[in-house]
């Protein structure tokens, strides 16, 4: 006699799991604006330096990771909103989830890295090496870059959280009787 | 009557993800000592200036990512050695692995960002602001800078890869009957 198929994940958890992909959208979303939109003037002896995010590759790579996980994180919340409305689960989904949620938290994780790490080096340096009329620019500049990274961070560990459950629901998943 | 326990891992596949644990140790020993023995003399304008790797944040976190990493590496080697002479697994071995592959994989791959991304935006810097009697000492930190983040990209990978098989273990590890 077959094993009785394993009970589904209850409401309370896939209420929670859905929360966490809208927060994962959220906040990638957020980055994204932040990064994107990410330009100062610098003030050198009076004269006038357009800094735009993209002079700086790592806040290139980490817009590239938002925008990627963003396109995810939205496939992903239709995916599980079609699921709560219909109650069907497409057979896929689990592997889908499981490689989806682990690919893109690395790349989540490693555009954050990338952007704190440069954040902080990049701005010792300009400091050290430039005179600038005022470093209020170049702060702005840093701090968005920093809160951009951070957003980065949230959304890597809230995505890092639902790969654990999409690890642990491919052992659940009821196994097709052939 | 409860089903057969699932088939245990074959002998093949155990000794892949041997190499795969013995590859990711060899992998973050090298990046350590390459890492913390990267130090050069820069001179500007007949002046001699020491830059040593810590003077870089994005390098001390890269050490220290690779440090925890070979630390955990050595671990896992030592239980995959024992395993494979006693034949006995734990059973506390499959949450082990779980976890802590996953956890490390996202360390390393943090590291590795961090030092992609301050190498290239940083030692464009240097270049573009720093009149040095020769680039020489600096394209060497900088290159050494580059081969530690890309073995540290060789060691997260390998243990990404093992982060999956240890994942799939977990859905199909003896439960025991209770």
């Amino acid at each position: 006699m077959a094993p009785p198929p394993p009970a589904p994940p209850s409401v309370t958890l896939r209420t929670v799991l859905l929360l966490l992909r809208v927060l994962t959208a959220a906040f990638l979303l957020i980055t994204v604006v932040l990064i994107s939109t990410n330009t100062v003037t610098l003030e050198i002896s009076s004269t006038s330096i357009k800094l735009p995010f993209n002079d700086v590759y790592a806040y290139r790579y980490m817009l590239s990771a938002a925008v990627i996980g963003l396109v995810y994180a939205v496939v992903q919340l239709f995916l599980t909103i079609s699921q709560f409305a219909t109650g069907k689960t497409h057979p896929l989904t689990y592997q889908f989830d499981f490689y989806g949620d682990k690919v893109i938290s690395y790349l989540l994780a490693t555009g954050s890295a990338a952007g704190f790490g440069v954040s902080k080096d990049l701005k010792d340096t300009y400091i050290a090496l430039i005179e600038f009329d005022s470093t209020d620019p170049v702060d702005k500049f840093f701090s968005k870059g920093y809160a951009s990274a951070s957003l980065l961070l949230f959304a890597f560990v809230s995505l890092a959280v639902l790969s654990v459950f999409s690890s642990l629901a491919l052992s659940k998943r009821p196994v097709p009787v052939s």
